[in-house]
């Protein structure tokens, strides 16, 4: 006689409570190798189940090798299967966004969260992917949508004087794994020559992905190309069209002077283009990559343009690369997600695009004048704003002022969220820092949050200086 | 007097024919280092236009570094701007996706285009999307979306028998990303054990990343884990709830054994769990990770039981690697987008994504029966079919034949899309492999399909075998 304590107003089915029942007491060891179970027959009697339940439970079991059959005789349990489960409890960690609410922040390259047109998105989203082919469904190819990167070719030749064509592109997660893409061109006894300073998440991809790098130093005009090293780089990784941080822009006759530089030497330049398209005072800069489309790998993304969470950015290539990025894609992740791009060229086609980038441009520049306003008010002429003609962040130095890490780490404690320009160096890099600055991005900061921040930010900067004093 | 020629009807601005005009006469040489321009005036006057015009074009110009003023005296044209423009016509390549409207496919692990939810995601997208916070269109986490995370943990606990937390689960761009953020936590001098034969994307992504690979064999069970080497693996790579391509269970004894081994050496287990949802006889076979959280890392994907273009994948973690694979995963691309996941999670949270399983596991069964019928009507007792309990495909193999390039290259000629056995072993591997075998991927292809593919492949293999005695 058998008894299996079974529970009939379970959820569970009787087939499966079955199945647990044994599973456990095989791994467990109260059933040892070569028992006999009983015959489904007579399990269904003892235990008053339909017999089909117990043979579910018993083919579920010799599909996983708890037991076998031997024919004619009966239904053994395996060997080998008593098993101790690992029940390490696992640790939780808290992973959801942290909340925000009471920081301001000066974060750079974050648009205004407020204002993307998120409504038309989520209706050109639903239409665009009402109207697609089966096959969009697939896998696509490593390039990406090529209705994008129809609408991107249109967009970049005539906002940015890029030349280029559809098959040129190719669509990545944003510039983020662009650059970390571009990082396996680069082979062990090579290296990157590297703007400095330059965004610290540049520095950071570069670094993570063993590549060896070399600064290059920045002046007033952007990257001083008459310091270009005589052993080739493979990369040289710039922003011409608005310096990060620093804000300039390269003029045209150190522009040449880099392209005469990557003809002469087996380099690429990887043209950094994150957020030119706002520019205040005039058209917007064109890119170098018009100069040589064979020399200059252009990067752009709609992290600034439109929102970071889409994670969409492109590599305008040169024809020789084409293939070798299309393959270093592939292995990467084969290709970024479809129905967002197909979504985006929709948005570009019908001038959503280009209407939404007016309209922030409008708001970006409001912004910037608030924000200048608001520390000449409250530091006067000890602060000194420098490249705040484009994008959504500028530099602002200050008399007297070292920012250094316990400075930084006051800030920090009173919920301000800033970066200082000297984090944006190459580290082992000897030569003369600025270490008086901080850079400020406006893009999704409100008015009255920066009053607020920088009359804090005086106080406690003005106090620290008086003590040092 | 000045002349340049300017297009009043033309759509481009005045002050942009004008910038035009400047900048491609210095860079052809044309207007040379230190040539003075008119003054403003004298040109607004030259052609009658506004001298606002002219100011926003010299601005432009000063802005780019074409031209610079000096103080009461003018201004004039920049050194070093002369410069040839690469005009090599960059070549155009073809990357629509390829049109396949002739082929017959039976490629693997392509799920049934045709009945993809798509209205239904299409609406769920566009609900989500309009309810979210701000916040979500920001940056986010490595990790990924927490709302898909709990989902994803509930279901895999619920229908794979994953023993997980939100926490411990990263999202990525598919299981193709997963694998190559794998390969970064095998150093140099260390070596990942690969199932022999395991899918050719596995095989090519450990190459493409550099990773040392060694085969172990696989039986009619699955991995032979009696021939574990003695030299502990960083990594091993294995499918045990349906091997690919063999489609086998891997037993619990074996599990158990490779359990075991990497408690012993300093190894983690990949379990690529692509398909095992669709098993047709019994229930899912539990996944191994259960057994040991902290041994396995378990890999799953959206491409097959949802659809490939959402590039949805995702790792559970053991605690000891989250640190390390959430900064890979930053470094690779900051994050996975957003948005789909959140209507992802939504979609598994409203019950559509169980409802849509259980419906193609069910339209499945149909079509793996009915190839089989198929098969068996041409090939008769020449044919057996193997691993055919679960997912989207099965071995086929022949009597006396040998699907070598010449054969497959014949195949291919006649349109049908299929892959032979023999690809998917390491390529290095000396020791036996099944070459008289197809993998049949039925997911996606038509049951009328599969009628006239099979039986123009018996055609072709038939007349091959008899040309070949």
């Amino acid at each position: 006689m058998n008894f299996i304590n079974i529970d009939r107003k379970s959820r569970v089915s009787l087939s499966k409570q079955l199945y647990m029942y044994y599973k456990e007491s095989v791994l467990n060891g109260n059933l040892k190798s070569n028992d006999k179970l009983p015959s489904t027959r007579e399990l269904s009697k003892d235990l008053n189940i339909a017999r089909n339940v117990v043979l579910d439970c018993y083919e579920q079991l010799i599909a996983e090798g708890y037991i076998y059959t031997k024919s004619g005789s009966g239904t053994y349990i395996c060997e080998g299967v008593k098993f101790q489960q690992n029940k390490t409890k696992t640790e939780t960690h808290f992973n959801k966004n942290e909340c925000s609410i009471e920081k301001i922040s000066f974060r750079t390259g974050i648009p205004d969260l407020d204002h993307i047109p998120i409504i038309k998105w989520a209706k050109i989203y639903k239409e665009s992917i009402l109207n697609i082919d089966v096959t969009q469904m697939d896998y696509q190819n490593s390039f990406g949508s090529y209705e994008l990167r129809s609408q991107l070719s249109g967009y970049l030749e005539r906002v940015r004087g890029v030349c280029t064509s559809p098959d040129h592109i190719l669509i990545t997660n944003g510039a983020a794994q662009a650059f970390s893409l571009l990082c396996q061109l680069v082979e062990e006894h090579e290296y990157a020559l590297v703007e400095n300073p330059i965004s610290y998440g540049i520095i950071h991809t570069l670094k993570s992905n063993q590549v060896a790098m070399r600064p290059i130093r920045v002046d007033e005009y952007g990257m001083v190309t008459s310091e270009l090293p005589k052993q080739s780089p493979k990369l040289i990784f710039t922003t011409p069209s608005h310096q990060f941080p620093t804000g300039v822009v390269l003029p045209i006759n150190r522009r040449i002077e880099m392209i005469k530089y990557a003809q002469k030497h087996e380099t690429y330049i990887v043209e950094d283009d994150y957020d030119s398209e706002f520019r205040f005072d005039g058209g917007p800069i064109p890119s170098m990559q018009y100069l040589d489309p064979q020399k200059v790998i252009y990067v752009g993304t709609f992290s600034k343009t439109l929102m970071p969470a889409l994670r969409i950015g492109y590599m305008v290539l040169p024809d020789q690369l084409l293939h070798e990025i299309e393959n270093i894609k592939y292995v990467a992740d084969l290709h970024s997600p479809n129905f967002e791009q197909i979504a985006l060229a929709k948005f570009i086609e019908i001038g959503l695009f280009d209407r939404h980038i007016n309209k922030m441009r409008r708001l970006y520049l409001k912004k910037r004048n608030h924000l200048i306003q608001c520390l000449e008010k409250e530091f006067g002429e000890r602060v000194t704003i420098t490249g705040a003609q484009a994008g959504m962040h500028f530099v602002a130095a200050f008399k007297d002022v070292t920012f250094d890490e316990a400075l930084m780490s006051k800030i920090g404690e009173n919920n301000i969220e800033i970066i200082a320009m000297s984090k944006h160096y190459i580290s082992d890099h000897s030569t003369s820092q600025i270490d008086n600055a901080l850079i400020f991005g406006y893009g999704n900061t409100k008015t009255e949050q920066m009053e607020k921040g920088v009359r804090l930010l005086a106080s406690i900067v003005l106090a620290n200086s008086e003590d040092s004093e």
